[in-house]
């Protein structure tokens, strides 16, 4: 009997309890799920920033905690949390992000927040073909390289930046600070699907915003540390920055009072590109109890040191 | 010498003129590309409806008539056009209409129009995925084909719908009119791609739309006879259909005082869906140009019986 301590909201409770169930099942594992189990019983932790679950140490027999979400910030400096921690990589999740990302992109490309104006007015105006559009995408990961290659699939020229070199079929592949710089200087539309971690916090400052090009659009469903609002809100403000799409904030919600919120060329949306999906993300989860069992390495294991 | 009369608008001799030029010389086609030959030496009219040419007897020697449009109803009908008609088939138009859709279906299925009404309100609302969304598209031929699979390769649930059978990689293919009432019945978003012709007029009746599951939004990109203009408004006041989106229209420019424009679930856009290319579509009429002169058969000539 393999003991699951589930240690996120009661929302997520009653959403997942069932679905994980029936994963492990599919996966034949015998496993108790709860969301009480006395902390030295339990072998595996499934974990959600939403718990009150601070302290690790007393899981003394546990072997890993796997996050419910796929960004780990919130618990990857817990110095208690010694056991190795998985962040969740869900195929539900990647496609809702595709999605979404595809529709802001879409968006931006095709300009249809003025096609939305009614405007009584018939003035065509024909948008460049999507080969003619450089996107650029910041972070090549499970989200960022799904992104890059359905964006790609559509006709967009897309670069990629992530901090190891990287080959990704039908993409520009850049890495590094100079890999940075040109992958700025080229993005009519920035997309932001990097980690919030020490080395990616601001990354979008002042001086990274300058090297877009003028009229350059951002879309951000990664986390809200990774752009400097202040400097953002001037660029917004001095028109270098035509729009940006924020789905992330540092504080969620966003305050009312947060300029975002009224600014003319901010879309805010509540921080819903995407979601893990419970049946496909409940099947990542006894996948890798299953390979942990058997014996085999965990998937998507977080790096203390790089924090993701 | 192949001569070539060019009869379309001033704007379209401007743009086309040295493309069409260039792309017969990459062919190693020896022309003489004019507005004014006199009718008895032409070998091949380019063609649209801009254009003052009705009368296409004296052509007595001209091989074909090339459409600079995808859609030929203007000219189909037309007795003295006796020799082959081809439509356009441009790969550049092409990839326009699949943007163009892919933008209009993600922005439904996504609600962004919901997303950019900035309400300083946090209310998190995540769609479906796209396995979830049923999508219908009538017409499955260049451009319905098109659109069809890189929607399902967006992850929609698509299904197509032409008048002879089809197998589509991915998608669902019906035809006939059973066909027709399953495609509608389950298209929470419907597509419009079809000709316009004799058997395609009207096709969205108020019988077709109430087949359409409640708050079903439609987009038409086709032509504007496509849809029964007082059923659709019927159907959109009463709410059955959510929302509409139309490219196109009975009258263009739509006239000011057309209900369409003020109708708070309709988006007008000014036949922008899609435009042929230059580049592209000169390098098409080049293409059949040649194979006609080395005896081959024209490429996506019309029948004239069937109006496409
Ligand atoms: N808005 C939402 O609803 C939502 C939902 C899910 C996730 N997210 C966010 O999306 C983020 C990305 O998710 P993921 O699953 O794609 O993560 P991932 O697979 O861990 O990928 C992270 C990517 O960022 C790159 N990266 C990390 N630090 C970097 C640095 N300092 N410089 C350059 N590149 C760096 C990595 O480079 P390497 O490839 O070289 O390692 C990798 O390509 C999550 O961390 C989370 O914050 C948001
Ligand atoms: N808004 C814009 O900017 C724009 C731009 C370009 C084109 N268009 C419009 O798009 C239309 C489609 O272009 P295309 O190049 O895809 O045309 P196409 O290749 O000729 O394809 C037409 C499709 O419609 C089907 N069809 C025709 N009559 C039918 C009927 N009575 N019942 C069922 N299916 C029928 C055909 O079925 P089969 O496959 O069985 O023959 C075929 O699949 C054009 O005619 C034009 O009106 C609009």
């Amino acid at each position: 009997m393999i003991n699951i301590q589930f240690s996120a909201s009661e929302t997520a409770w009653a959403t997942y309890q069932d679905t994980i169930v029936a994963a492990c099942a599919a996966h034949d594992l015998e496993i108790d799920l709860r969301q009480d189990h006395a902390a030295e019983n339990v072998d595996y932790i499934i974990y959600a920033p939403t718990s009150d679950l601070q302290d690790f140490a007393p899981y003394t027999r546990c072997k890993a905690v796997l996050s419910l979400w796929a960004g780990v910030e919130r618990i990857v400096g817990n110095s208690t949390l010694t056991m190795p921690l998985c962040r969740m990589v869900d195929p539900g999740l990647t496609a809702g992000m595709v999605e979404w990302v595809a529709g802001h992109v879409l968006r931006y490309h095709l300009d249809l927040d003025r096609s939305l104006q009614t405007q009584d007015l018939w003035a065509p105006k024909i948008p460049p073909l999507a080969q003619q559009r450089q996107v650029s995408i910041l972070g090549l990961g499970a989200l960022g390289t799904a992104c890059a290659t359905a964006l790609a699939a559509l006709g967009f020229s897309v670069t990629g930046w992530s901090r190891s070199a990287k080959h990704v079929e039908g993409i520009t592949s850049q890495h590094g600070e100079a890999g940075l710089k040109s992958a700025l200087q080229n993005a009519e539309i920035l997309v932001l699907l990097l980690p919030d971690t020490g080395a990616t916090q601001n990354i979008l400052n002042a001086d990274r915003l300058a090297l877009l090009p003028q009229g350059a659009r951002i879309i951000n469903p990664g986390r809200g540390t990774l752009i400097d609002d202040a400097a953002l809100l001037d660029s917004l403000n001095s028109g270098h920055i035509a729009h940006a799409t924020l789905d992330v904030f540092r504080q969620e919600p966003l305050p009312q009072e947060h300029p975002y919120w009224a600014h003319p060329h901010v879309t805010v949306t509540p921080h819903i590109a995407a979601e893990t999906r419970p049946i496909t993300a409940s099947d990542m989860l006894a996948l890798n109890i299953a390979r942990s069992e058997s014996g085999q390495p965990l998937l998507h294991e977080v790096d203390r040191q790089l924090g993701y």
